[in-house]
């Protein structure tokens, strides 16, 4: 029987941020246990998704062991960590062990889905451990920008892997528990094998604020404002909707919560008990009778998203509310790349209504949730491990998580999805390369990205698409001419004729000219037809379109 | 007869960065004579107009009077200030004047849309001007991120307006003339009744810095790159480009310049005279065979355009040339809001490869165009006019500039495009509103952003397409069964049968059960087997698809 060793792999989230899945395994080579750690989605885009409605890791590598699974930990409730949770849960079928104020979410994805929440357990923190397999694994509590994140304490017959989750050294973050370096370090002191590391904020140089900074430079500025004010953040991120209603109330305006996911994350912070001290607030109801420049609203939609609240009143009416002239919206929050052009969609409704948009560009009004470079730096120190291994980033992000650390004299590897490493050596070895991608979820049914489905919505968009249907008699002659109807093609072109019509007469023309040999041969006649139209609108129209070609043979 | 009046209006330009196109008027009303001031593009995405190839403003008012207009003047050689002239002089036929290296361009620009290139007319910097009908204007040197960049000095019988077209207040440009304060100052003080001014960086605080600044700091950096240098900046600016090739050079590089749009900038730019010290470079050929660390490219693609030099790298080799592990890869622009998954998309490649990516995060190697607001009120002050007009920017930028003007003590005016402004009076006056919108170059074809055609193309990206086909008898009998075909559809849905079975199965079904006053109605019938085709598949694959319906009536 050959030797057990320790594997890491990460099947999603070393590759982007986003859709965070990292696997665990002990045991000889073949008969390895498992653990996963977290199970996130990312989102799509037009660009390279239009029409899907989530992405998620394909998670096929450990669904074929799943046999071998002994339990599935979710670091903290946001949806890159844990929102695959119940579309993926069948496939896996292992226990899922996450803390209080998690289990409250893990368990609406499971029910979501048709799964038993049962299956999710509630984990109390660190020194608490559940034991899966091989593997002792505690829940050790770091600040985030979500409540109860925590790292975890992955204990293994050959030392212990710290895998941090998504956290911040944050002493003082309001909600949820601060960063305790003397319990990281009383964790650290037995000795840590590998440091499995958050690279989001790697880029970033200068050591991260604290949620503290906020509160009087929200204070301040609410307290100026002549109209209505308008709050948005993350619906997630609870320490911010209570530093921004306990500023609002500071500043004399009673607080309002629109949005049901900003409803639903306090909710679920007070019933897991991490929220004791939220400020009274108004329903809508009341809130449209209140003066405006006594009245602050806090609301989804701090990524322009187009059914948030945001984007509704940027819109006009929402429930009753609208913004005026003399209004101001504060965006307490960052712009996630690629959501540039949604925001300033909203941003640049509110300037025509007379609203005053203020953003955190002088770096006032929001603190990131992630370690800064100094802090990742601080945190390696602290904790002193063997190897650190970068996750949860972009390729460039995990490349210079390792740069850095090996400027300071550590060992590292770049792990990209798929990247199977092997944790039993002094240097981290690879041990091979896995096949990985993503699944979407599109409409009601999961498709691998590659399955072309997609692919073919997006040469619609950029192409425009036709249909030509033919008739063919009992003789395999035409019977009539060729038809054809368009979708996302110009009316006219170049002849000024419809353009129907001018593909039609092109088409019954090549028709014409057709062999009987190609007549009688569906696959040639669909070729001859396809080729004939695309050709025809490429001169009309200046663009060759995607094609579908009907023949029916009436014999 | 009315009195006559000064008008001003935006047609775009004002609510976009980008598509540039301003009409000055002069006359009774109804009977003005006018001018245009730019006739830019902006660009097309996936969001909103996949498939498009250029937009630009929808120029219908002004082409109804174009019988009335008396000149095109064009600022400078951005596309966003040219790039529609070809493509809508037709509609126009009046006389255009540029200085003689944006000349090139209009001429090129006319000549690629078969049109007469001898009606672009060649003009001297102020103080030389053209008489257009009331108008008589001068081109006034100022910096920019492209030579010969000029404001216009507008003399009308009202007074003269200063339309600074884009600029910035760089004293030391190194290519193109600087900014002269003496010079504009000479202008303004017989009074300036408007400043029409360049938005773009109303929100960046601090004063703008000189192209002079980059030169050591690029020189310092590329000298400590142990591999090839590939350097990347926007093709137009003529000066970047100068001062990456110099401090190549000084670097002890050997320089080779890759992409055409590059190319044709620097001949352009000697051929006009203003560039006569660029360094000697290499053909590609040539470079082939240098030793990697003796090597600089200086490239297109830096906005992350997938056919640029710099994506076609990041793909893998492009004319010969391939980089490699401990190459430097140095980013001498800004992303443009929109850009950054493109732009991401290759330095997460790059990374994979090993090469070290430089950004303008610390400022060091990149400095912009524009002037920033700082600038903007140090141009008001110079120039001391009446009324400031913010032009060139999204309705926030366009707001903020005027919001900034008048706590400068300065009267403004929010003119988006469409708005008629009338500049007669102390305070202007907004005298109408005026339809606008944007224009499509769609493939050879030009349409209308509202026409239908591109959000039939989004939709068709959003959510699948199929086509239904039905043959009737001559007795208006079902000849057969519905026949369908999908793209963009998963293969198989809830049941696990391929999804044009399920569809055609419940087609069938429905099929059988409409009456004859339906099967004999062919808007009935498309209606039925439109409204059967999307409950079938919303019911399998949880979408509902856009279709295309044909029934074939046999009579």
């Amino acid at each position: 029987m050959s030797k057990s060793h320790l594997i890491y792999m990460p099947l999603g989230g070393a590759g982007e941020i986003g859709m965070n899945c990292y696997v665990y395994g002990y045991g000889p080579k073949g008969k390895e246990r498992f653990i996963i750690v977290d199970l996130g989605v990312t989102f799509p885009d037009m660009d390279g998704s239009p029409g899907v409605d989530l992405i998620f890791p394909d998670i096929s590598w450990i669904a074929d062991r799943a046999d071998r699974l002994d339990g599935i930990f979710i670091t903290h409730a946001h949806e890159d960590h844990i929102g695959a949770l119940g579309l993926l849960w069948a496939r896996l079928r292992a226990p899922v062990y996450c803390r209080a104020f998690t289990s409250i979410h893990a368990r609406r994805k499971m029910e979501e889905q048709g799964q038993d929440a049962s299956h999710v357990k509630v984990t109390s923190p660190w020194p608490e451990t559940v034991q899966a397999g091989p593997f002792s694994v505690g829940f050790l509590p770091i600040s985030h920008s979500i409540p109860e994140s925590s790292g975890l304490v992955i204990d293994t017959p050959e030392g212990r892997v710290l895998h941090t989750g998504d956290f911040k050294l944050d002493k003082t973050p309001l909600v949820g528990e601060a960063y305790d370096p003397e319990l990281w370090a009383s964790v650290a002191r037995s000795g840590v094998k590998a440091l499995v590391c958050d690279s989001t904020n790697v880029f970033s140089k200068h050591p991260g604020r604290s949620e503290a900074s906020l509160g009087d430079n929200i204070t301040a500025l609410i307290a100026q404002q002549p109209g209505m004010v308008l709050a948005t953040t993350f619906a997630s991120n609870v320490a911010r909707l209570r530093t921004l209603a306990v500023a609002g109330v500071k500043a004399g305006r009673t607080v309002c919560l629109l949005g049901r996911a900003m409803q639903r994350m306090v909710d679920a912070s007070e019933r897991s008990g991490v929220l004791t001290d939220f400020p009274a607030t108004v329903p809508v109801e009341e809130a449209r009778d209140l003066p405006r420049n006594s009245l602050m609203l806090i609301v989804t939609g701090s990524q322009g998203e187009r059914r948030a609240a945001s984007a509704q009143l940027a819109r006009g009416k929402y429930l009753g509310m609208k913004m005026k002239d003399g209004d101001t919206f504060l965006m307490s929050s960052k712009i996630i790349p690629g959501n540039e052009r949604g925001v300033f969609r909203i941003v640049n409704a509110y300037s025509e209504m007379g609203v005053d948009v203020i953003d955190d560009n002088d770096g006032l009004y929001h603190v990131s949730g992630h370690a800064n470079r100094p802090d990742l730096l601080e945190l390696q120190n602290l904790v002193n491990p063997q190897i650190v291994v970068p996750m949860h980033g972009e390729h460039r992000h995990l490349r210079e998580h390792c740069k850095m650390t090996e400027a300071a004299g550590r060992t590292s590897v770049l792990a990209p999805n798929g990247t199977c490493i092997s944790l039993s050596f002094d240097v981290p070895q690879v041990v091979e390369y896995v096949e990985t991608g993503r699944t979407y979820l599109d409409g009601s049914v999961q498709i691998g990205a590659l399955d072309g489905v997609v692919r073919d919505r997006i040469r619609m968009a950029l192409n425009g698409h036709a249909v030509v249907t033919l008739i063919m008699d009992e003789n395999d002659d035409p019977l009539g001419d060729p038809w054809v109807e368009t979708m996302g093609l110009p009316e006219t072109g170049r002849s000024g004729s419809p353009l129907t019509e001018v593909l039609e007469a092109d088409l019954a023309k090549a028709v014409g000219r057709l062999p009987d040999k190609i007549l009688t041969d569906d696959a040639k006649l669909d070729e001859a037809l396809r080729k004939a139209i695309r050709q025809s609108a490429n001169d009309e129209v200046g663009r060759k379109p995607e094609v579908t070609v009907v023949v029916s043979r009436l014999s």
